[in-house]
């Protein structure tokens, strides 16, 4: 899962279970060829350790952490009481209320302690990846440019869809 | 705040904020006259000072916590995370939410990392602090006796409450 | 379902059809070895009989009741309005709407009457038994180790958990 | 808040504070001269009393028994539970959920024991006693012609309201 | 669907689509023996049929009239205020909001026109009809004692309903 | 109210107090010169006037009908489902849910009978009076030039706005 | 799907997998011989398009936009900002909300932009083409009679549905 | 509201109500000595200006746009859908749904562009320019100092703070 390289993004979520999720993640990630990590850091099951992640993330290198959750998701918001390195959040979908409680657990943050969110599942994965390579993409115009055709690859994409017959 | 006999229940919140919801829980606690402490512990702007609160609970003599946050409340959880003594969650009101967020975040958590959750706002504080008292009855029959008085002269208060005329 | 010795712990529920939830939580119970009982106790249909349950489980030696009920979940409720011994409710996953009415149903207790309140379904159930457990582990140090375990157990089967490729 | 004759609808409600809620159902039983009687029985302070209540509903003549509550709102399912006689449910306002807990609490009810669910708040105290009229009206032609005075009036208000300038 | 005999109970629904719904409905009139008639009524699709049913429907000797309907559920309302017979709305299950838009826009009623509610798809329908029964049961001794057997058999149903092993 | 010349739109609520919220709608119609109507016509105290109101509206040469109602708000579809004349539904705010209510039981019509829905409260009396200008304009360079011109004077007042200093 | 005749209405939605709902709008429009068009217009991803698209809907003689989106759903409300031409918005399922989500950004529009909505999916995509139908009948007597038949044979067809038993 | 150096950070915000909401990110970004600029950018009144916004923000020199919006809140989404530089959503507190329409509107956006979101209101805006200034602070150390400063002495005040007698 991670580079040789130094990673700049760390991927973490709570459980296995949300890696259906992650992984979409990591599969951008990976397009945009940005060194990455990605483990299972559970701040339930593993408080010392997610603090442990979160107090190295900025000595480690890490640019970003992407971290999913669902339920009372507690992940994110807690390795951003940590870091000062941005974190990501991404609600994963709940059994019983679709995410509904992830999405409030982590973007209802007390001012002073920011996480920033993105949406719930497959979608929220994905954008909280590319919303990490337009970070990198600040310092580095190699990846602006990729992050740019990306970008018109789904829009041609978008324009050139047909629909069937109704 | 506390008592000088070792405290049996800790009362902790995120913020002086969320002092008007569980000051109720400490009302309680001194009528039943459980030696307690309060204070601020923030989950998310004092994360070291929380997991030292959760890792010393056991050991100072603490038989339950009762912990009151809002929006995305990651203190009872986190607590829970870091101590096998009982967490009782307060969810706080939220100014937006009405603490729909906060009640989510609370009681949402995953199988293995239990927290015992009540309802928003005072109604919730009173009784998370009746629970632990309870809790603390199974051993102490005085204690046990004065929960039913309090539940009699309740009831008793309820049975001759008057209505005026419509 | 229930152990020669007296129990100490009932699991009670609404319907046979919650068993799916609520065994969870004689799961747990079993695997930490504490003696308990469960059964059907409809508060709906068997309004008696739940009254009657309430009304001997302290005699009976009950240190702890785990009622799991779903819809307007009345069962939790009543029991805690009936009993000093603590309630631990559970809110079943509802037909259509999911455990949500479950949830705010057994969570909105007025104050007075705690229930104290675990996350909707299967894992409501697993930590509401857990619960119950780090309460009797407060008198019982072989019960606390035993706890201790099942946190260390599955805070390594976390912290070993690996992730398949993207 | 009683008639000296036998009353034939009662009202109850979990606290004083429903009162102002409750108080709309006694205004409109008082309107169509109903026998009446109005009190606080409390689900969860008074729960002998309570089923006592419903014991006795239909031997001491009650037609219907009109019941608020709000919350955890466990008092109308409670009763029905108790009695034949039919029970009509008004959820109460709450402080932070806006009787969106109360109404869920009431109406989810399980197949088997029915209570009927009117509307959040005043609206729905008025329309349960209207609703009890109109059983009654179903043997007592008088109070049918009252029932239907009191539509053709309001029938006539709607028509000739006059709005003012926009 | 409806007997020879004059019906006291009219089972309406928005569509055909509602039937899985509101045939439990007519099972329990049908165990009652209560004589009704069940057909489509579309508040939207068949507007004058659906004034003409109410219209007529304290004429034909209905003495209550359930109705189902989804979504933006009009039909009991709709009926509520063309009629004084007792409107018993169930809320059907609708494909995207699972009934809670049904059950909002049925049970919110301004004061001054009733509809009882009842909970969300097929307890809903159950408990309407169960409802009926026991408004009819007022004059009707025999109905009484059969609604009471019923509810006997549920309590001895549900008390000796036996749980698996975990 | 109501012009001398035939009114081409009908503003119709349930209820004096909706106009808080309506009287946005004809402030706009007044400011287009739209000739147009407003009168309370309730689907629940006045539904045989609300079925007239929809019968007549074609032939009373009404172009669209902005109808405003809160909770279980029936009365535009009820319209809709009685004309062909296009029915522009407004959510009324309700007392507790906000308006919630009322949207759901507007906007979720059944296939077969449109209502075009806007959103909850004034912003809604206000854009669904400005669709009505849009649909009339269709017909009307004079009406189409003054909605473009209300469109750049609000363009140009947001673009001119200015903030204070933080 | 567009015919050869200049389109009248056009339909668009932010992807392809809207296009099961969408393909609703497009049936009604062929059963009613509307000269259409339909097509991606993705406000996120061809957002200059969609730009261009609104701003030459007037010329290009559409009278009516039918926009269907889902979650963050800013299509329908950008055209409304782009074009006077009336848009018709369709809230699509979203996949973890249910399309709740799609109907609040897109019915929550603010003063002076308006955008009609319709209901959650198919029945919402059906009944914004039948209302753009309805739009188009105001100035073509054959489309008025055409929709008048629809509602007939619809009203018929409710009128003869027969249930099976119980 | 902008400094004579070149903005690194724009503050936008759909109207001038959003003002008290935004002003706390603006106080974040002065504290932290970022140059900044804030203004009025209306998605729905203003599209074209937005649009140009977007388009110019990189060249500009904008190394992230901060974004509030209420109620169908477009802003955040479709500037993120016409620049790469990353754009900070901010849900404002809407009148009717207290913002929850905002949120769900800004943060459920489609795979492919990414738009982070904060906390409804006041926290969120804080929040939001708290992001931006740790998303600086990757290049600039004193920046990074000047947060960890920030942190610490949120961090002492919350240790410090003392909770009145109960």
């Amino acid at each position: 899962m991670s580079d040789v390289t130094t990673p700049l993004v760390g991927v973490v979520m709570g459980s296995t279970s949300d890696w259906p999720t992650m992984s979409k993640a990591v599969e951008v990630l990976e397009r945009f060829e940005v060194p990455h990590e990605a483990q299972v850091v559970s701040a339930h099951r593993m408080p010392d350790e997610m603090f442990a992640y979160a107090e190295t993330a900025a000595e480690r290198g890490l640019r970003a952490i992407i971290a999913g959750a669902g339920g009372a998701a507690h992940l994110p918001g807690m390795l951003s009481a940590k870091t000062l390195v941005p974190v990501l959040g991404v609600p994963a979908p709940s059994r019983h209320l679709s995410g509904h409680d992830s999405l409030l657990s982590i973007v209802q943050m007390p001012a002073g302690i920011p996480t920033a969110t993105f949406a719930i599942g497959e979608a929220g994965a994905t954008n909280a990846a590319l919303f990490a390579v337009a970070m990198l993409a600040a310092d580095d115009p190699a990846m602006a440019q990729a992050l740019q055709r990306y970008r018109d690859e789904r829009r041609a994409q978008a324009a050139t869809s047909t629909l069937p017959p109704a």
